[in-house]
Parts: structure tokens; C-alpha cells; sequence
């Protein structure tokens, strides 16, 4: 009999069940849905009508997640032919932090009638970002500390993150924070609607709640500096077991049974982040081997053997992306955002009329011109900073740059130049690594950049001198998720002793290998050395022009 | 009786004659025509056929010159309903340097079946481009001698300039240089045929022709330094009296009345360069008043008192705008070919659409779009180096520059600060000016940006901190000569005692007058100190990364 995983990914708008075959990996099919109630990002739908939200507010409705979970979980098996005996294991990822209160039996606050229309009593997602004010605050509090976990953040904590989240609750909406029984993330709490059991897992754990070790947090000092109520409420509300990535948090419960179809006793993996459980699907679990996420913006992966405050790097947690080594966190705030920003405001009326004709989107027609071009040949170089600089400088203040234009330059030359300088930014965070003794001897990509785009990917290839593999899967947080429920089946239930044993057979690379041109690198080491000239100009307070701009552009919008 | 003068522009592709009032310098019409061979920059169209041409040539046939001549000055005289008894001068101006030897009695050695393949043997335009290595070695060769002109120069002499020219005809067509009796600008050449004598003028002798009073070129020892051949040369056949601007070259020989049906005595006023006979036109031939003509390009005339070796400046000629001044040019290398560069290159799929829906072109619907915004709103800073640094820095080599982009930068952003750019660089220019002692007081636009986009001028006055006066008369160039023409004509004739008489009566701005906006001047002097940081730091030698992207692009091309 043929065993197979489940693995869901709860993404922004939508989830996704994909179901693998557990002996080699083969993916058997998917489901997707997306969530009834969307981001509510303008306004809070209500029973009772709509709730105008402040700006930057992004919230979710938890009830949808579990309405998707289970309906895709079921569609997939039954599409598939399979039937819920073969299935040895689900897992469970999804955007963190995404962080929601709820009742002691874990029904989320908002379907309380008394908090149905208190913006604070839903989901706020990952991309809520109206706790500036609290980041900030509790940024200035820990540097007055000297907090020496900030060197494993980057030597900030970001408003996304969980603190601030609960700062903005206990200062906003004090009724919620006393009434909650608990505070939980997105997949943790998944998981515990599948297992019965409350967990938080080493990952969003780590990364999201100040705990380098994936475990403990921060002490009772500082997070009294924060907020008096606040240490009550961690040790009360918050604290649960602590699962490492990769182990089980716990089996199907009677009630995880009814809600996906899935038979009791199933394994649940322990919860992990969208991004950090899908190096497996590529079969890359190891130190020094990068696992790059290239989309609309690129997180990459890097485990390691040990801690180095590497600067610049946004998170650094023992088990955050496999259990046992140090899991390093850095990226680019934007890359095929950025590329879709140039098919759309640094395109010619001809190549607007020739993707009309040829039946292309802008942005394909612009790959082509680009992709025909040589190293050099441009004359442009650029500052890929369109939504700030995440690594290594960590400056959401900056802005990005087009340097060498002339009369004769043309919107793919500026399209190529946007490409070189996302990879010459890729470039620059594999060398601070290198710089601070971490050792990176492999780089694979995954996303869809990576596996959409050849021309893009061979320029990353001769921009870093190093080989290039590709993941295999098209859903690598679905496919990672369903390798990690694997490993937390473990082989008495026909899974695999650990995930590096479960990547190994499952995950996989594709047949195409990036390999350096010579010729081509000597050209973009050149380029490479006058980027991180303008890197420090720029972005290392040589000139703060791009902070005086930002500063004008401000002024001149509140005016 | 009214008196009438006719002003004659000769640009690259056409020649227009403008019939304008004495009395009050009222247009009474134009006729324009272009030229039937036009340039010739791929092929030499000769009466065996065409000849390819090398990279970078730029020819014109001097017998088209004659023929629109010939036609628009009867043609505007006939739809006017003016007899030539009524006109008592003509001007004359001339892109320049635009050069061509003749025979001895004036006729153009192509017209010489023995010369008709030859391509020296045609006029080389202004924007023949092929003599640059003959100027790398006369600038070479004047910087070892320390020539004291350089300081009138900028420092150096473009490939465009006459010695260049002549330099390659010796070196590459010896046998013409041999054969020509003489070797002379288009517009004094032209005045030759009206007039039956060949004079120079203080403006085109001065400015192309390394003649810094106006008159005297460089020692023979120089020349003799740069070909063997070239003192000879100089002396036999391209001497001939100066005439200063403003006065008279002669009258209207016989020949000339034949070739023009103007009357034989009717005044022909000294030749002049299309640029800088413009400032008559809007009245402005004064000290410290500064004139441009703010086109493709912007061409920046300063009358002054003193001399002063201002840096960066492309040319200081005693006489060489209006006589008994110093006459101070310098320009911006490109500004209305930059802004068709951006609508071309730099917009979105929605604004082509627009742009089409609503019958308009789409660098209209931009800068409608651009003059919305606020300063400082876009975020956004530029260096308008898209055709290099023509004044201050004189260097060709510099390229453009974007900086402060984000994901939600607009192409009517990019506009704004390429136009914005264009300001700042004026603004560098006429400060340059002050900081060397030369007062700069006023300051009047023309020219087709100047007359057709109020927003640009807004922000130029707003940029500049001064007001701006727009000339009336769409046809600066061809205004100006017919202004020259009544002073050359003299009261004797019912014409004006000088030109700065004649530009009283005859020039006039527009009833719209630019004048600054306090809160725009603020955002804009900050942004106008980082534009000069940025110049500074890429212009003057601190990061050289813009000469070696074109060294890279150059490379990347050859291969």
C-alpha cells in the first residue's frame, strides 16, 4: 500500500492542500481555496456591517482558515482516489506572525457576539503594520538595555512581529487582552484544532516572539519595560509546549476527524512558517546549502552549524528552519515586485503595442528583449531598493536607484538593470555571510521567479559564480509542509526517522542546472564592486539623500 | 510707407524666412521649406548615386541652401502682399559650425564633377561627429602649449568646431584641401552669394573658429603644430575681413537680387549663428540679462561687460552675441530630447491607452499628469545627464540618473524629476556664473519647451528663485535676423542706429511672466543642495562608476 502526507499552506488570500506520495515524493494533486472574507485591510466585515479600518490595519478572519482546511483536505483525497487510511501525516504552514486571541477552548475571540466588532479581536496578519509606534518603542527600550538577543534580529524587531502585535492590543482594545484566554499564531492554532493539543513550534516561535533558542523568550525585565501587564500575559496566555520543526506536535483528534475527514491518530507536524518549511521540497536541509524563495520578493534560507551575529540578517534561531542547526534569515523586499513595477511604469508605447499584438503580457515581452541582451551592454546599473533595503543594510527608508541613462536607453536595458541589481543584492548577502565565517557552498531557488524565468536565473548564476538548482515543486511550502508531516509520522507509521532523512527521498531538485559563464562574471564582478560602492554610499550614511527625499515626499503628501 | 525686413533661418532639415515690421517688429508671415537632400548621415546622394558614409558623418548639400533661399524669401515677400521695394535689409543665420569649401569665385567644390563622390567636398554639418580624434589631438597639443584661449573653451575645443573639420579634410582629403580656393561657414557663405563679398562674422569666427576677440584666431605656431599644412591654409583661404554682429556685410549684389528678388542695396546683415542671434527677439541683447532657448537642447546666452574665464562655460567671444559685449555661452546637453526620451521609454501600459484614447500624443498626457504634482511629492531626485554634462562640467562621458524609486513611483514622477533636473542644471549654470563674478539679473526663455509647457516654466522660476519672461515670437532665430537686418540696414535706410535700438522696438516677451513661488523655492532649494552633492560626487572624479558602465557598454558592444 502507497502512504501519503498532506500538506496545507495558508498563504495571504488562499490555502492549499497538496497530497504527496510518501516513498518518493511524487505530488498527486491539490486543492485551493480562497478565503471568504479576503484581507480585510479597508474595512472589517461584521454580522452586523461593515468597520471602517485606520490605515495599515490587515486583518483575517480565523473561521475561514479552518473553513478551507476542511474543504480542501477532503477535495484532494478525493480527487486522487485515496482514501484516509493511506494518509500517515499532515503539516501545516502559513503566514507569520499572524496572530489571533482566543477563548480557553480555543474559539477565536471574534465570534463572541461582544467582540464581533472589535477589529482586535481577529487575526492580524502579517502584513498589519499599524504597531509602528510599538515596535519602535519597544526598539528603543531593548537598546537602552542592551538586549543581546537583538544582534540574532538584525538589531531591530519588526512591527509585524509579535510584541508589538500585543502592545497594540494591551494600549488599544485592554478588554480584549483581559478577556482572551490565549494569544496564538495561525498554524498553532491549526494545530490544535487538529490535535486537541496547544503548541507553538520552534520556528514562529524564534523568529516571531524573541526566542533565539526557538524556545525562551524574552525576561520578565524587559517585557515589563514594555508594558506592566505584559509578563502576566506571556507566562498566562501565551506559553504552551514547545514542538521542534520537524517532530510531531501530536495526532487527529476526534475533532480534527470531523473537520477534515482524516482518520484519528493521524500525525500533525508541528506548525511552521510558509517560507522557512520549504527547503525540504528541494531536498536542501543542510548547512551551507541556501534555499532561496524568489517571488515577489526573495527570502533565503540558510542553515548553519553555528551562531554568529551576522549583521544584517533578519533573524538568526537554533531550529527555526531544521531541528538542530541554527537557521539564518535574510532577504530582499522586493524582486518580482519589482519587476512587475517596471512592466508597468518604465515601459515604450511599442512594447506596450507589441504585447498587444503578440497576445504576451508587458512584462513577458520585456523578459524577452531583456533576457537577448549582453553583461554590460546596458551601461545602467542599479540600487534594487524599491521597498527599502532588508539585508544586509536593514533600512526600509531607502529607495532604489537607475544610474547610466541615456538617450539611447531603452526599457529592457532597464528591466535587465533591475534583474542584475536583485541579483548583485542576492550577491551581497551570500558574501556578508561568507565575511562573518558562515559558510555558503550551495544555492538552490525555488518560487516563481526561479522556476518561471531561465534568463533571470542565468544572470543570478553569473552574478553569484556559483551553480544554481532549481526546486523541483511548484508549491514548495505545500510540498515542504507535507515532508515535514512525514518525518513527524516517523517510520512506525511508514514516514522517515527525521525531515533530513524525509528531503532526501522526498524533495527534489529539477533537471536544469545554472551554471557561471566565465566571461559573463568578469563583467558583473566589475558591476558587483561599483553596487557596493553605491551600496555604502548610499545606504551607510555617506549621503542620506534617499532619507531627505523621503522626508520631502512626506511633507509634500500631508500638505 | 512700412519698411520690412527679412529674417532667414537655415536649420538642420529647412530653411524659414521670417517678414517682419520695422516700425514695430509685428510677423507679418514666414515660408519655410525643407532642404530636398537633407542630411546626409548614411549616404552620400550623389548625381552617380549614393555612397555609404562611415559612422558618425553628418553632410548638406550647399545648393539646397540656394534654392530655399531663393523660394521663401519670394514666397513670404508674394503671400504678404510686400514689394521688395518696401524691404530694406535681410539676416541671415546659420547652424554652425557647418562648413564647406568652395572655387575662387564662391561656388561649392561638390558642384565640381571631379569632387561630386567626394564627401569632404561637401558642407560637414554642425553635427558631424567623425573629426572627434583630430580634436583629442588639438586639445592634447593646446593643453601641452597651455594655449591661453583654452579658458574661453571650457578647456576644450569640440569635434564639431572648424579646426577639427579642417584637420580631417587635410589628413583624409588632401587633394580637396588643395583644390578649394576656400573653406567657409555656411551663413557667411550665403551672405557671400546676397552680396558678392566674403566677410567672417565676430559671432561664428569667435565661437567655432578659436577666435576669442572675435577676430584673431590662433598663432601660427599652434597650427603649425597641429598639420604642417594648416597656417598656409588659414591665411590663403579662410581669411577674409570680420564683420562685427549687428552691422553690415554688405548689399544685395546683383547676383543676390537675381537669386532673391530683393532689390539690388538692399542692406544683408553680417551672418550670424541660429542660436545666438535669438536674443533680439525677446528684446534682450543686455548685460547680466540671460537668454535660452530651451528646445532639444538649451542653448544659455549671457551678454556681460568683463571678461572672466569662467569654467565649464562652452564659449567667451568679445562681440560674439551683440557687439562691444562679451558674449558667454553655455547649454544643457539635452532637455526636450530628454523628456521625449521619458515618453518613449519610461510610461506606463495605462498612460499609452490614454494617450490614445484621447487623441493625444503621450508626452502630452504625461506632462499634464507631471504638472498635478507637488514639488517634492514625487520622492524623487534626477540627473539630467542623459547626453552628458555639457555646462558646468563639460564632460560627455556622464550619464542620467534616477534615484528615490519605489514600488509606487508613477512615470508622471519620473518626468516631473527629469524636468525638475533640467532646472536644477540651469540653476547650476547661472550660479556658476555669480560665483565667478559675472552677474546674471534676468532671465528670458524661448524656444519650444519655453513657449509650449507653462508647468516647465513654473518650475523652472520656482527652481531658479527668479521670474521668467517667455519670448513672444515662435521664431526666435529667424526674429533675430530680421531684427539684425534693420540695424544693419541703419536709419539711412529707416532702419536702427545699432541692435540694441532695434531689439527695443522690434523684440517683445509674452504678457506671461514666471515668477516664483516661496514654498515651492524652499522644497526646491533643498532638492537643488542634494542635486549638487550628487554632481560633485559623480561629476567631479569622487565615483567614476558613469565612465566605466560606457567603458563596459562600450566593450559589450564591440564584441
Amino acid at each position: 500500500m502507497d502512504r501519503y502526507t498532506v500538506g496545507v499552506d495558508f498563504g495571504t488570500l488562499s490555502g492549499r492542500a497538496l497530497l504527496v506520495r510518501v516513498s518518493d515524493g511524487c505530488e498527486m494533486g491539490s486543492a485551493t481555496l480562497a478565503y471568504p472574507h479576503g484581507v480585510m485591510d479597508t474595512a472589517l466585515v461584521t454580522p452586523d456591517g461593515e468597520i471602517p479600518l485606520p490605515p495599515n490595519w490587515a486583518l483575517a478572519h480565523p473561521m475561514d482558515w479552518l473553513e478551507v482546511l476542511g474543504t480542501v483536505v477532503r477535495q484532494v483525497l478525493a480527487s486522487c482516489g485515496v482514501s484516509p487510511a493511506e494518509v500517515i501525516g499532515i503539516g501545516i504552514d502559513s503566514t507569520t506572525c499572524t496572530l489571533l486571541p482566543t477563548d480557553g477552548e480555543g474559539n477565536p475571540l471574534c465570534t463572541d457576539p461582544r467582540f464581533s466588532s472589535n477589529p482586535h479581536a481577529y487575526a492580524k496578519l502579517w502584513k498589519h503594520h499599524a504597531a509602528q509606534k510599538y515596535a519602535d518603542r519597544l526598539n528603543d527600550i531593548a537598546a537602552r538595555r542592551g538586549e543581546s538577543w537583538l544582534g540574532n534580529y538584525g538589531g531591530a524587531i519588526q512591527s509585524e512581529w509579535t510584541y508589538p502585535k500585543l502592545m497594540e492590543t494591551l494600549a488599544e482594545a485592554p478588554e480584549v487582552a483581559e478577556t482572551a484566554a490565549f494569544f496564538i499564531d495561525a498554524a498553532d492554532w491549526l494545530v490544535w484544532r487538529l490535535t486537541g493539543r496547544r503548541t507553538r513550534n520552534t520556528c514562529i516561535n524564534g523568529y516571531k516572539s524573541i526566542a533565539p533558542d526557538g524556545v525562551h523568550g524574552p525576561a520578565d525585565g524587559f517585557l515589563a519595560a514594555l508594558d506592566p501587564r505584559l509578563p502576566a500575559l506571556i507566562r498566562d496566555k501565551m506559553s504552551a509546549p514547545v514542538v521542534p520543526v520537524g517532530s510531531r506536535a501530536g495526532v487527529i483528534s476526534e475533532e480534527g476527524a470531523a473537520l477534515t475527514g482524516l482518520l484519528p491518530g493521524c500525525a500533525v507536524a508541528a506548525g511552521h512558517a510558509d517560507a522557512h518549511v520549504a527547503p525540504p521540497s528541494a531536498g536542501v536541509p543542510k548547512a551551507g546549502h541556501l534555499f532561496a524563495m524568489i517571488g515577489t520578493s526573495t527570502c533565503m534560507l540558510l542553515p548553519a552549524a553555528e551562531f554568529v551575529p551576522v549583521p544584517g540578517v533578519c533573524g538568526i534561531v537554533k531550529g527555526g528552519i531544521v531541528p538542530g542547526l541554527w537557521g539564518y534569515e535574510a532577504g530582499l523586499g522586493c524582486v518580482g515586485d519589482a519587476f512587475a513595477w517596471a512592466a508597468e511604469n518604465c515601459v515604450s508605447p511599442a512594447v506596450v503595442r507589441e504585447a498587444e499584438e503578440r497576445g504576451l503580457p508587458v512584462i513577458a515581452c520585456l523578459s524577452e528583449k531583456m533576457a537577448a541582451l549582453k553583461p554590460g551592454e546596458s551601461g545602467l546599473i542599479a540600487l534594487n531598493w524599491w521597498n527599502g533595503n532588508r539585508s544586509p543594510l536593514g533600512d526600509t527608508d531607502l529607495s532604489g536607484l537607475f544610474l547610466g541613462l541615456n538617450l539611447a536607453t531603452r526599457p529592457e536595458e532597464m528591466f535587465r538593470a533591475l534583474v542584475e541589481a536583485t541579483a548583485f543584492g542576492t550577491r551581497a548577502i551570500v558574501e556578508n555571510y561568507r565575511a562573518h565565517g558562515i559558510p555558503v557552498t550551495a544555492f538552490t531557488a525555488s518560487g516563481g521567479i526561479a522556476q518561471k524565468n531561465p534568463a533571470v536565473m542565468q544572470i543570478y548564476a553569473d552574478v553569484l559564480g556559483m551553480d544554481i538548482g532549481i526546486g523541483a515543486s511548484k508549491e514548495g511550502p505545500a510540498k515542504g509542509s507535507a515532508i515535514y508531516a512525514a518525518s513527524a509520522a516517523g517510520p512506525e507509521r511508514g514516514g522517515y526517522r527525521d525531515i533530513f532523512e524525509a528531503s532526501a527521498a522526498m524533495g527534489a531538485v529539477s533537471d536544469r542546472t545554472f551554471c557561471p559563464d566565465p566571461a559573463n562574471r568578469a563583467v558583473y564582478d566589475a558591476l558587483y564592486s561599483d553596487y557596493l560602492l553605491l551600496t555604502d554610499y548610499f545606504g551607510r550614511g555617506r549621503n542620506d539623500v534617499m532619507k531627505r527625499l523621503l522626508a520631502l515626499r512626506t511633507a509634500a503628501r500631508r500638505n
